[in-house]
């Protein structure tokens, strides 16, 4: 049983971590606080029952006091102060910020300033292609939602040599609103939403870099709003090597997969949101044009559990040793 | 040919104004301004092509010059302040704001302490029930979208002396969000909302005593949000006079409106928001169980036409003498 | 560890069912059917990795070699007729049909004519009012969702002596889609619902017999489609006995559900679907104007959880021994 | 005046056809039919006061002898067969279906086998750029909705040669429920879509050879059904020739527009779907990243109305030499 501790509670990922971690097997949740050392205490009457503690102010000698572990919800700027002092505290991180995600310095001070340096010990958090850099990580630096479906979509692909190499990729993906986070604000509002769909970020979204950096070339990312909750769709196009067959896309995606208990391939039949809201699976589908060399593949997330503290659950699983679905089932 | 302000024109309700006034063929629309002399001059995306003006920030001494009837879309305090100057100046009004739908001190004092004096010459702009006063008015008090639905669902029955005497009346309203307004707030988040349904206000929203006024009598009245962007329906409870048959009920809406253009009666088949969003529609359908003495009557409007911005213009029709169908069919 | 069986698995609370027996640490999911003999076997694919069965066609002799209970979801005919065979050889049912909701037969003769006799040993499954019942019980009749919401609201002022003996209760409750089956029909489509709300089975409902049983007294209750897809709120209205004090109703409400884990009470806080969805609990709000004896108490569940599937294995457990939880945090 | 009939008017596209009919200063609606001479006489509760008419059995006689212009809005086997012998009795046809878009008999017998032979005086009716064709044609051929706003999109482009020769073009399409149809299946049930999103027809849908048909070149089309009613947005990506500016794009676009009075060009800001729902206009916005040549423009329409019933209209409009812009503002 390891103590933990939730900083950032009150934000849509911040309160599924603790409903997550409030029946977790192998954690016990000591504290949860705010964003800021000024925050109100509050309680969260949705999780009555689940779980009935405060959210306090941020305090971090009380985090370092209580808690083995910390989840950090937070802006990036904001990690990026604040997991270097937990970490020289020993505490262990999983960071659920942007702060720690791109490896070069030239790409952190593009696209996440805020980060000046990085620690040691930092494990890039996608756990099916992680594992053993995260079993011995100090600060796990979680995924963005859009990258987790994107690259779990097309890394298989990309490290069997299938994707054409100079070829464009292209994803197109859809996001429920919860993962514009909990400010009201016009973009957030639920009469600009409902009955409507729309693009935002194009050529300029920081989950971009991150798709790059993992795949190694370059993808034109244009991400969508859609009138639901929870739930992100991801509408991967790529050119495929001359001569692939419909069989190989298969079988990479079978043996990439092999031994993950969250992905789950559905092959022709193309996955709907639906199916994985309020799970921490990611469906996987596929549908190939031998005669063009053209594929496009289809991967569907919760993007607050799978795509935020599911996945941080996950790496938090095998970061400490246990079973990787305790908590997740 | 009559020239037409719009004040608080970015607003839901404004900008519906704009949107059927832009087209209506006996006015012409000279100047549309925000709701403060600060506000920054903009203009509409959403309308392009409908009407490409700008709007500007509020200039009494503009709208004076440019217009001979000014739609009010402002909050009641504002409203309040600035009705009786353009009265004063000689400007007719169609104020969609509560400022001046109540008629007794002591009501207004409680529920919209803002408005320290009545001007002379306001109708309150139930079209259905008040054409008479409304084409000799000054100031047309439009009603608020609850009573709006109620009162078109409940007044033929009242007058007609079929709501048993000391019965409690019960309406049980649910509205889309743009009823919420355009602020961004919690309460307007799109995440809240998806998937939900909340009752708020319960014995204390401001339309329960107009509706009270108009049936001179006590109303329960408890408002939801459902996820929706546009529509109210109003479900009301009544017990009926003994012996009240379900012909005498349809006789009685029959009756109350057979000269009005706007409201459909669909009888036992029971209305849905949909048949009326985007119209001026008000359609009523009602089920009876005479063993019993008890009645269900449900209405359905768009609460930005009927509700607000096209009962508005329904009236100053009827104000000005043209076709009370002119700009909404 | 019990062995059960589902029965009717391929609806919407039939597969809830089975997502939530897959994880039930008290049983055995050994055998899942579909409604008919002639149902053609299929898997679930969105609950691949939670329960990777087939669904079989209806075969009884199979059910009983395999299940210690069987859990029915079926519409009543079918329920009225497997029921009693499967009491016969032995088993224990959970029905979750309206066949043995009625305890009268003039009642059930109008409103579940399929039903032509009651087996012994059948207790009314609203758990939080019948454990005792249900402990000693061979057959469970599931409460309807919309009687679940209400009765949970206005049982326990009822039981108090708090309502006006001569009053009205009125129910006006909202219901999401997946309340209206699987079955796609004119009034499960999309289009139908998006935007829209619609008022249904006004005095001819049939739980309102079953609401008007439990309470002792006439009910009005009307349902409507609100365009969402789990969850419902109910909004009672109610006239308390003369000088009846806010206080009272919450020492009511406190005492009903002192041991009740899955009641949450709210107070004046009205309670949200969005807070209930996915989760087995009852949350409860109320407001009361003392000053003329009125009370408007909100309920909200999921309807296929706490109304349907969850309700139903929360009876299992009580009737088993089990802790109430079991399966359900 | 034209007297016009309407054949298949109980589906979305028909009735929205017999909306925009109504009020149609050059229009007169004197016949609208169902799909089929067995269909049940019927009246539209949704339109009443805006069309009281009668839809009758499909009966071509009373067709051509009380109509000069048919719309048809009917399957495509259905449109193959009735719209040659319109035209045979002297008739002007407007065909919303599929059966005549295709202009070669191969891709006709492969995309739309019940067209065995293509009616002289075809025009198809992408307005913006066919008004001379539309002008002398005998029967317009609507084009479908995908096409209509992916078209619009990438016209300008491709005419202007700006799509770089050897490139792919991706068309990522997201659909409210309309756009399925009016018949209840699961795909179109409400619990099935509400909170999901999900992809179809990928390599197969019928679409794709009307966009390779006016692009003349390769489309990878993939269509998504969005929870939404009414509304279609088109993400499409391109990559540009060498040394493309985004002044030359926007140049392009606002040449391919100057005189179109329903298309509305956002530039950098994209556009939504909720801008354009209920009218006929097309908005269209782009960005581009001068240093990759990549572009992506998007595209939004309502579908019922600029992607069926309304740009019907416009072609009408057009073909009858009356204002372009009749009955669509």
């Amino acid at each position: 049983m390891y103590t933990v501790a939730v900083i950032g509670a009150t934000g849509y990922a911040g309160q599924e971590l603790i409903r997550l971690l409030a029946r977790h097997p192998a954690a016990k949740l000591t504290v949860a606080t705010g964003s800021q050392a000024t925050s109100t205490p509050r309680r969260l009457p949705a999780l009555a029952r689940v779980w009935d503690g405060e959210v306090l102010p941020l305090d971090l000698e009380r985090v370092t006091a209580e808690a083995e572990v910390a989840f950090l919800a937070l802006p990036e700027a904001a990690s990026a102060d604040i997991a270097p002092k937990l970490l020289a505290a020993g505490l262990r991180v999983v960071d659920l910020s942007g702060a720690f995600r791109l490896q070069t310095a030239d790409a952190r001070a593009r696209w996440y300033p805020a980060t000046t340096e990085m620690p040691s010990g930092v494990a890039y958090g996608l756990t099916e292609f992680e594992r053993e850099a995260i079993r011995s990580a100090r600060l796990i630096s979680n995924p963005g939602c859009y990258p987790t479906a994107s690259l779990l979509a097309l890394l298989p692909l990309a490290r069997a040599g299938l994707i054409a190499p100079a070829s464009d990729v292209i994803v197109d993906a859809k996001s429920g609103l919860s993962g514009a986070g909990k400010a009201p604000t016009d973009r957030t509002h639920f009469s600009e939403n409902h009955g409507s769909v729309s693009a935002y970020g194009v050529f300029g979204h920081r989950h971009t870099p991150e798709m790059e950096q993992a795949l190694g070339r370059a993808v034109t990312f244009v991400p969508h709003l859609v009138p639901l909750d929870r739930g992100l769709l991801s509408s991967n196009y790529i050119r495929l090597v001359d001569q692939t067959t419909s069989a190989q896309i298969a079988v990479a995606f079978e043996q990439a997969y092999s031994g993950a208990p969250f992905v789950r391939l559905t092959g022709s039949d193309l996955p709907e949101i639906k199916h994985v809201a309020w799970t921490n699976f990611c469906d996987i589908g596929w549908r190939v044009d031998e005669a063009t060399n053209r594929a496009v593949v289809v991967s569907v997330i919760d993007n607050l559990i799978k795509g935020a503290a599911g996945s941080a659950i996950q790496n938090f699983n095998v970061m400490m040793g246990t079973d990787e679905c305790a908590g997740l089932r």
